[in-house]
């Protein structure tokens, strides 16, 4: 978590390119992937540090799939980066201030999104609409009839 | 939504390297990003078709904020891609099929996540620990108190 911290100060404090987010990604003992916020450097508003963290630790391990590897992350993740570390199948997350905290020294504000997320889309401030499922059911009928469709 | 199905059934059905998600988003009437599910093409958990469109939107456009920009996806989008387009500032987002359908045809399950997300992070099947808050808050109090610090 320390290096973690590092990483968060250098992107904030030094750099001046972000918010104070570093992340860690270790596995069996060593570290296999680090990253900073880089939404502003990189003109990317997926490019938080667990993002950046995981694709760094799948480039170094050669895989999608980060079982068995343990996350340190200086902010508690948003639900973006939360449900990319349950895709990269993480086994654990440590987290060195909340969501709270980042909203009242950074004025970084994750609870509308979590407060989002608990509604069905078409309800959320930032909706969803269904549209053409009629063309797309086809599509997902093909795919499931498909022989040795892609599993993952 | 048409070149969305269409960008999905190329990825799922003639390349065999995923589901059948493809992304579209379209600013002013005209498409600015696309983007198809990458996941095993490119060993990266993150690069479902919302988040590969919405970085080619971003590279288009040359800025992190999507404002003004519509979204129409194969599939309702889990709590990543929902969280990124919610940073990403999109105006609407237009779904062709429901997560319901992507457990029913493709057996992809994006349930368990946003049950969790529903939770405090302590208490979610992937939980969150809290661990060196002592040593990051006075990170985030210079972060605070830093003169002209990066707003986004």
């Amino acid at each position: 978590m320390r290096r973690a911290i590092d990483l968060a100060r250098r992107t904030s404090i030094v750099d001046k390119s972000g918010g104070p987010f570093g992340c860690v990604i270790v596995k069996d003992g060593s570290i296999v992937g680090e990253g900073a916020n880089s939404v502003l450097a990189d003109g990317d508003p997926t490019c938080h540090g667990e993002m950046n963290a995981i694709r760094h630790a799948c480039t170094t391990l050669g895989t999608h799939d980060l079982s068995g590897c343990i996350v340190y992350t200086t902010g508690e993740p948003c639900p973006m980066c939360y449900g990319a570390l349950w895709w990269a199948r993480v086994e654990a997350i440590y987290y060195a201030s909340t969501i709270q905290d980042a909203k009242e020294f950074g004025d970084f504000d994750d609870m509308p999104i979590y407060e989002a997320v608990k509604n069905p889309i078409e309800k959320r401030r930032l909706a969803g609409s269904e549209l053409l499922r009629d063309e797309m059911i086809p599509l997902w009928r093909e795919f499931q009839a498909m022989p040795n469709h892609p599993e993952y």
